[in-house]
C-alpha cells in the first residue's frame, strides 16, 4: 500500500506554494505561483526516476516506462495543480500527487507492470484565469486546437501562450503525443454527497454537462440623484434581475440544475452614478443535456425580455460548452469491485464538478474514484477531507492500477 | 453682459484637462488629472488679477477684494471642478467658471460692488474617490472636522490629506476662513425637468437628502458545479436580492424616492466560485426627510430579514447622510425676479443632486440657478447644455451679483 507521510505530507508543501500576502492560495494556471507549483512537481517526477515530458499548451507528464513495455500505450493517472481564487490544497492536486505516489510506491515494490504509467498535470483546469476550464485535457484529447488555446486572452488581459512560456513551460511535444490505454483521476468529491450518506468512495459513472456564457449589459450612465426610476436604464438593476431568475429556476426546479453568476463588474463603478455597464459570468450546469439546453434557452429569451423591457441591450459570450459525459462502464465496475475488496462502502455517482478526465474520455476509456469532501465544501481555504480517506482513496486507486497493468 | 467667447473657450478647455487614454474624463479629487485642473483654475484667477487663497482642505478661492470694502463679508460664488468617471464637461466647471467670468466681466465695466467677491472651487464635491461627498464645502462651513476630512481613505486607499500634499494643494487657510454674506452657485441642472417643461431658468428653492451607505455581504464560498441551491449562501444573489428591493419600492411608491446601487464587487470574483462576498454602496434620496428615514428603516429591516432568510452576514458602513436643505427665500426671489427682467422663463425648483450651496446654506443665505440638461443626462458624457441657455444662466448670475453688491 502507498506510503500515506509521503502523500499527505506532500499535499501539504505543495499546497504552501502560492500564498498571497494574506495567506491565501492562489495559484492561477501559467502565473509566477502556479510556476513555483509546477517546478516543486517536476522535481518529485524526477526524485522518483520518471521521465519528464512537457507538451505545448503547458501539461506536464512524469513517464515509468519499464523496459520491454515501452512501446504499450500507457495508463495515464493525473489531474491539475492549478487552483482557483482563495483556494483550498486537495482539489486537483490530491489526484496529480496520488498519481505519483502510486507509481513510486509500485517501482519501491518491485512491480512489473504491463506497460507504461504515466502522472500528468493538466494545465488551465479551473479556467479561472482563461476560458475555457479543463483546457490542457481538452487540447490534449484533440478537442481545442492548440494554437487557439495558446492565444486564450485571460481575465487579466494576457495571452496564455506568452505566459507558459514566460514561466519556462512552453512544452515541446506535441499535445496527444501518448495516447492512453485508459486514464484514472482520483479526486475530492468538491459536493456534500458523500459524507452526507456516510459513504467513503465514490466511483463516478458521469459527469454533468457544463454551459459557461459572459453577459454584458449596456445600459446607460445617468445621475443617481436626479434621474426619475423610470427614465433610467440601469445596467446593474438588469443584471440583478437575471441573477434573481437563474437562481428562482434552479430553486423551483426540482432537477439537480445549478446556475451561478461567480463574476460580476460593473462601470463605471461610481457610488452616484447609474451603471451604464454590468458584465457577469454565467455557470450552468445538468447532468441532462436537453435540460440543459432548455436552461439555456429560457435564459436567452429572458435577456431577450429585458432588453425590451429595459431599454439595454446585451450581449451573450460563450466561454465553456461541455456536453455531459459518460465514463467507462468496466472501469466503474473495477472501482466497485476494489473498494469492495477494500472494505470501503462505495457508491455510484455523478461528477458535479468538470474534470481532466471528461476531455481524456474522448481519447480513451476513463473514470473516476472520488472521496468525501467535509461539509461539501470547495474552492475555499476550508476545503478538507480527513486523512483516512485519503489514504483510502490513494489504495484504492494503487488496486486499480495494478489491475489495469497486471501482466 | 458676460463675454461668451471667453466663458465657452474656457468650459471647453477645462473639459479637455484629465481625459484618460480613452479619451473619458474622469478628474477625481486629488488626483493628478485633477491637479492639472486645479493648475488651470489658478491661471485664471492670477490672470484675472484676483487674490488666490487655498486652504486646508484644498477649497481654491479667487477673491476680488476692492480697497474701501475689503473688510466686508464677501459675496462668494462658485462650485467644483473635480469630475465623475466618464463625466462631462459642465457638472461644477460651469457654476466655477462663469463665478470668475462674472468678477472678471464686473472689472472690466469698472463695478464698484459694496463688498469682495469670492469664485470658490470646492474640494471632492463628488464624492466618487472620498466620501462623503460636498467634502471641502462641508467642511469650510464647519460640518466636517479638517483633520477627519484629511484622514479620509479613498476607494483606491489613499488618504485625502497626502494627495492634496502631493498635489501641492494642501493649502495654508483654515476653512471657513471667510464667513460669506451670501453664496450663489449656478449649475448644470443634470435632470429633466426644465427641459421637458420649456424653462429655461431653475430656481432652486430646496435640495433634497441624501443617503449614503455601503454594504457588505458575507456568505460562502464553494464549488459553483457541486453545491446544490438550497445548501449556498451565495454573496452575490443576496445583493441582486437588495437591488431588486431598493428599486421596486423606489418605482412603486408614487414619491420622488430615487435609490441607486452604483458601486458593485463580487469576491473572489471567479467563474465557478459563489461568491464568498459582495459590497456594494446604496444612494437614497428623498425631498422629505421622513420619507428618507422610512426609506433607510425599510432597508434596514430587509437587510436583517435576508440574514435571517439566507444565512449570510450583512455589514453596512455609514457614508453620508445629509438632510434636504432649504435655501434663502429672498435670494430665490430675487432670481425670479431677475430671469422675469431677462426675458427668461422660470420655475422653481427642487435639486435632485447635492451641491456645495448647501453646505454653505449652514454658514450663509445662499441659493442656486440651474439651466437646462438636454435629455436629463449628466454624470454621462453625454452631458449637455445648449450655449444660449449657458451664456442666458451666466448672465442671470451676472445680475444677481449686481443686485447683491449693490452700494
Ligand atoms: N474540479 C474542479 O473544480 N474543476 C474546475 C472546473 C469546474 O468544474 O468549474
Ligand atoms: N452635482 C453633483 O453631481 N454632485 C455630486 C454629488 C451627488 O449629488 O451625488
Amino acid at each position: 500500500s502507498i506510503n500515506p507521510e509521503r502523500l499527505l505530507g506532500r499535499l501539504t508543501e505543495l499546497g504552501n506554494i502560492g500564498r498571497d500576502g494574506g495567506g491565501q492560495l492562489v495559484r492561477l494556471a501559467a502565473t509566477d505561483s502556479e510556476k513555483l507549483g509546477r517546478d516543486k512537481f517536476v522535481s518529485w517526477i524526477e526524485q522518483a526516476g520518471l521521465e519528464l515530458a512537457v507538451d505545448r499548451i503547458g501539461n506536464i507528464f512524469g513517464i515509468w516506462k519499464p523496459i520491454g513495455v515501452a512501446d504499450e500505450a500507457p495508463l495515464m493517472l493525473g489531474s491539475h495543480i492549478d487552483t482557483v481564487i482563495n483556494a483550498g490544497i486537495y482539489d486537483g492536486c490530491y489526484g496529480v500527487l496520488s498519481g505519483l505516489e502510486v507509481i513510486e510506491t509500485l517501482l519501491e515494490a518491485g512491480f512489473e507492470p504491463s506497460r507504461p504509467i504515466v502522472v500528468a498535470a493538466f494545465t488551465n483546469e479551473e479556467g479561472v484565469r482563461y476560458a475555457p476550464d479543463m483546457m490542457g485535457s481538452l487540447v490534449y484529447a484533440g478537442g481545442l486546437d492548440v494554437e487557439i488555446a495558446l492565444a486564450t486572452v485571460g481575465t487579466d488581459g494576457s495571452a496564455l501562450g506568452s505566459e507558459l512560456q514566460r514561466i519556462g513551460y512552453d512544452g515541446k511535444h506535441e499535445p496527444g503525443f501518448m495516447r492512453p490505454h485508459a486514464y484514472i483521476e482520483l479526486h475530492i468529491e468538491q459536493g456534500p454527497v458523500l459524507e452526507r450518506e456516510g459513504v467513503q468512495i465514490g466511483a463516478v459513472e458521469n459527469l454533468q454537462g457544463i454551459s459557461w456564457q459572459r453577459v454584458t449589459i449596456e445600459g446607460d450612465a445617468n445621475h443617481a440623484g436626479t434621474t426619475p426610476i423610470s427614465m433610467r436604464r440601469d445596467a446593474g438593476y438588469v443584471a440583478a434581475r437575471v441573477i434573481i431568475f437563474l437562481r428562482d429556476r434552479a430553486k423551483n426546479s426540482n432537477t439537480p440544475t445549478v446556475a451561478t453568476v461567480g463574476c460580476m463588474e460593473f462601470q463605471p463603478n461610481a457610488i452616484n452614478v447609474i451603471p451604464s455597464r454590468a458584465a457577469f459570468t454565467v455557470d450552468l450546469r445538468d447532468p441532462d443535456e436537453s435540460r440543459l439546453r432548455q436552461e439555456e434557452a429560457a435564459l436567452a429569451s429572458f435577456l431577450e425580455e429585458l432588453e425590451q423591457q429595459e431599454g439595454v441591450s446585451i450581449k451573450v459570450e460563450r466561454l465553456a460548452r461541455f456536453e455531459p459525459v459518460q465514463f467507462d462502464r468496466n472501469i466503474v465496475e473495477m472501482i466497485e469491485g476494489a473498494a469492495k475488496s477494500g472494505g470501503h462502502s462505495c457508491r455510484r455517482m455523478t461528477s458535479g464538478a468538470g474534470h481532466d478526465a471528461q476531455m481524456i474520455a474522448r481519447i480513451a476509456p476513463a473514470a473516476m474514484i472520488f472521496v468525501p469532501s467535509i461539509g461539501g465544501i470547495s474552492h475555499n481555504p476550508r476545503e478538507n477531507t480527513p486523512d483516512a480517506d485519503l489514504i483510502a482513496g490513494a489504495n484504492m486507486l494503487l488496486d486499480v492500477v495494478r489491475q489495469l497493468t497486471a501482466k
